[in-house]
């Protein structure tokens, strides 16, 4: 393998070479390359042949490629191959992804799908478990189920790292046998848990940790990152395109000088229009060190400190001999432009300029087809009907704020006309339905929102966390209709219809969450959709990545599931009307 | 488990936390701890029951139980239980150990014979799997061979954490099959590789790790420490009882501010009179301390570093919910006195007083029935024969020094009568003799050695590394019988002989290697041992340790075992003569 006379695949000299490891900056005095691994630091020119590609970093920065320890891929909307080209366009070589979107839709067969997706891409992809598929049984409709004996199997194979997000917190808190018994098979299998435990503290929290769960990414503020720190975990700081919790978190454990040994940035989620403007790894790096990181400090979060979490520092995380050829060159450390990038030994990117091509993707038609509602809908679907014979009846309507994680339950009033409860546009009361997708039951569930100050049109969305039903929102039920068919036409995606017409769409065909198209073109085609969504009043930056949080019955307080109305406190559905 | 009643077996309350994972000390508001693991942090008090034993630590601090990331049990010279005795006394609840001195004489079967022996415990016994038993095959005779067979077996069992030494640096250079395949099965399995890689540097030191070796505790100085670190290696700084290169090491890498989240303190050997004397890991944190390192960082580097290395952080290393009840109370930060001690939720030191107490061991035969010499030795045995009939003839002699691991070929003229060669102790040049005891060859090696300073009498000792034959030294035949007789009777040990008569001796009928003595009868036997020793003229702290090394066919320069005088850097046996 290693002879006296081997030559290099890649040879990268000169820069400055940034050592994770020991936290120095060194003069780089050669990494040689053979296959998909460092084979030489600081050593090799003798073996750098004719055919050796040789990458000259002079006045430059060579770091090891990025790490995303937690990111749902399917939230940028793109495949998994698209994500990949653009993520190693921004450096990032390695992400650690929780599959429960696709697992929500697609069951076992969509993780495994995905899982076969990721074996020919330079962008290593280290897949999870899913811990919560369905992530509640009564109180909404999934696609499907990943069983105990699903993560049993799954756990067995060397593809799977460990257990994904245990969101089920109540559940290992009341020791329930199932969720006890995926944690427990992990460890027997010594593979890690992720966690999920936004606002957990006190016994609670000693318990959830004891129990095996060992990191979290939902940690709002400095306080919450430090104390599950001192319980444990390892924090991820999240800075993605719903949440952003980095300038919190580092403001405060930088000024009360607490180590970052344990913690790593994350991103959670990143959509295409993000990617697109402001990058992925190679942002969050920046907003690091915006905020007072050092540049070495800030690197170390997103290489070495997962690499260490994941137990996987001796392949990746760092620029030493056998750990993967993944390598970024970088222009300076304060602005953290990526110009050249190696991955799994293979140069992806040279000179910013991204070398691998969109490839036409083949998926089996079961993946494509997955939007399964029977019959057209019309609008009389939509109708909410009053329980009594009253012309005005009190309504919960769900409050929402872009940016806020949280919903609001409000009580009002509203107009009843022949028995039919309206909305209105002009206290920003929307009718809002969620329409099974999945072929089990076929039904919808019905209600109001306020906050997306629509004055005309409706949008629809077959994202909606995490059982990805259709959600659609609208001041009148034929635009309603008219977007929601625009979905089931697709086979999913996005649609905004006004005045009885589609006016703009984006199709994600891909389990109804995903674009078979590249990147470039699915960011033109939201673009779009988003200017045209202009029309209908609402101002947010993203009225679709809202809607995509309505469904969700797990963030309190009030959601609606195509079974109804959700007390999310109570854990239980509850009548619209009160 | 954790339902609301449950009563906590131990609370420790008050005093200072030290929180490795944040490099924080707090106030400690509580450990609640359940069996063999913390469960509580911070919270607890009302878990107190009547049966709980609640610890006050005003004034104190609590640390983590310390971990020795590289140990050889058997160079402490006592069984494992009174190891573990004594290291619960010094703080240390987990030892990482490399059992290949039991395994050379033992094998497999020996090597599980000390894991058995390690089950109930309160110190937490870790063990890799020896991969060099023998350390040379050709060069000396070992009492047993662990194959690569072997090693992919224990490989599977739950109780070995991975391999162990990776001693063989040329046959990993040379891509030996077998060497490569126990680290790729390591690899396999998830499991860890250490290594042992003095001096190594540039292409070697890249192709080394490259090929899967993952560590080092042989650097002697700060240069070859950093540049390990660079490479990707966890950098575990020994200080022992043998070699010490703390200070060295821990210099540099403060002065050039190189990052030690990659370093651990470890000791590799440290025999019962160090133990007794100075102590184990609290002795090391004083060093630590002492040469200038804060003492939250020395705390980490014998806790959650190696606790992260061996990739188990989740269950030891710091004082968190699931870790296992691990505790020190120490008096303070800069004199690590050790006064409580909780190892796997047992109060095993209390006050200062260790609250385990010594159990007769219960071995079988074939453990304590090593020393299978045949026949009694006579002085003739030893007795070294000129090749010409010349009254003087060059010889090659082992030249030593103690706290030097190598030894220099210095070449002498000695005295020839009746065809036999004589020694000269007014030259303190002494006879040497290497006799195979594990009943295969029955050979002897013989030779010379300088640096002794013996002016009479003879020692022996059946520790040897690697292979654990007898050595014996000596100013005359006669004494040298003696003395090598006195091993042979008692299955193993250390002795004296001064004009014909064993004055001193210590029995290590365990392999050969390890007394059955409690820990404190063992310590004043080899006090009265060194004592008695001095009569000799030898003035070395502890010649039978200098004496150990002389066999050791991997350390240059020249040494001598029971197949003769060995040329390690030729690694060929030559001849004694020039």
């Amino acid at each position: 393998m290693f002879d006296r006379n081997v030559k290099l695949d890649f040879f990268v000299e000169n820069g400055w070479l940034v050592n994770v490891l020991t936290g120095e900056v060194l003069e780089n005095r050669g990494i040689g390359i053979l296959g998909t691994k460092i084979c030489f630091l600081e050593e090799g020119k003798e073996h750098v042949g004719g055919k050796t590609c040789v990458i000259d970093a002079s006045d430059k920065y060579v770091v090891p490629g990025f790490i995303d320890g937690h990111i749902h891929v399917e939230s940028s909307f793109l495949s998994l191959s698209e994500f990949a080209r653009i993520a190693v366009l921004h450096g990032t070589t390695s992400v650690f992804v929780d599959p429960h979107e696709i697992g929500n839709v697609l069951g076992v067969r969509g993780v495994k799908l995905m899982v076969n997706e990721s074996r020919n891409l330079p962008l290593k992809v280290f897949f999870e478990i899913p811990s919560c598929v369905p992530s509640t049984r009564e109180l909404e409709t999934s696609g499907a189920e990943i069983t105990i004996k699903d993560v049993k199997n799954l756990l067995k194979k060397e593809e799977f790292i460990g257990l994904a997000e245990v969101m089920d917190v109540q559940g290992v808190l009341n020791e329930e046998k199932e969720v006890l018994g995926k944690i427990l098979a992990a460890k027997k299998e010594r593979k890690i848990v992720e966690g999920h435990a936004p606002g957990l503290r006190g016994k609670d929290l000693s318990k959830y940790v004891f129990l095996g769960v060992e990191s979290d990414h939902e940690s709002i503020s400095g306080e919450e990152a430090v104390l599950k720190l001192r319980m444990g975990m390892w924090v991820e700081v999240r800075e993605g395109s719903v949440m952003k919790n980095m300038e919190n978190i580092l403001k405060f454990l930088l000024e009360k000088k607490v180590s970052l040994e344990r913690c790593m940035f994350v991103c959670d989620d990143r959509d295409i229009k993000d990617l697109f403007e402001s990058g992925y790894l190679d942002h969050v790096l920046r907003r690091g060190v915006k905020l007072g990181l050092d540049p070495i400090e800030s690197i170390s979060m997103v290489t070495i400190h997962p690499a260490a979490r994941f137990k996987l520092d001796h392949v990746i995380g760092s620029i030493s001999p056998g750990r993967y050829a993944d390598l970024v060159i970088l222009k300076n450390l304060k602005d953290f432009e990526v110009e050249t990038v190696l991955a799994n030994g293979e140069l992806v990117v040279f000179k910013r300029k991204l070398l691998l091509n969109y490839r036409v993707p083949k998926y089996p038609k079961w993946a494509l087809e997955t939007v399964k509602v029977k019959k057209k809908l019309y609008p009389q679907d939509f109708q909410v009907l009053s329980p009594s014979n009253e012309e005005e009846v009190g309504v919960h309507v769900i409050k929402v704020s872009e940016g806020e994680a949280y919903t609001e339950k409000v009580i009002k009033k509203l107009e009843v006309s022949e028995k039919i409860v309206l909305g209105n546009p002009e206290e920003d009361i929307a009718y809002a339905g969620v329409i099974e997708r999945h072929g089990k039951t076929g039904d919808m569930g019905k209600g109001f929102v306020k906050g997306f100050n629509l004055h005309k049109g409706a949008l629809a969305t077959s994202i909606a966390h995490d059982s990805h039903n259709i959600i659609v929102i609208g001041t009148n039920l034929m635009d309603m209709a008219s977007a929601a068919n625009k979905i089931i036409e697709m086979n999913g995606g996005m649609a905004v219809s006004v005045e009885g017409k589609v006016t703009a769409s984006v199709e994600l065909k891909l389990a109804g969450l995903m674009s078979l198209d590249p990147y470039e073109k699915l960011y033109g085609k939201l673009t779009a959709l988003l200017d045209k969504v202009k029309v209908t009043g609402c101002t947010m930056k993203n009225p679709f990545t809202v809607m995509s949080f309505l469904s969700l019955p797990v963030i309190p307080e009030l959601r609606l599931t195509n079974k109804g109305l959700v007390d999310v406190n109570e854990s239980k559905i509850i009548s619209l009307f009160v």
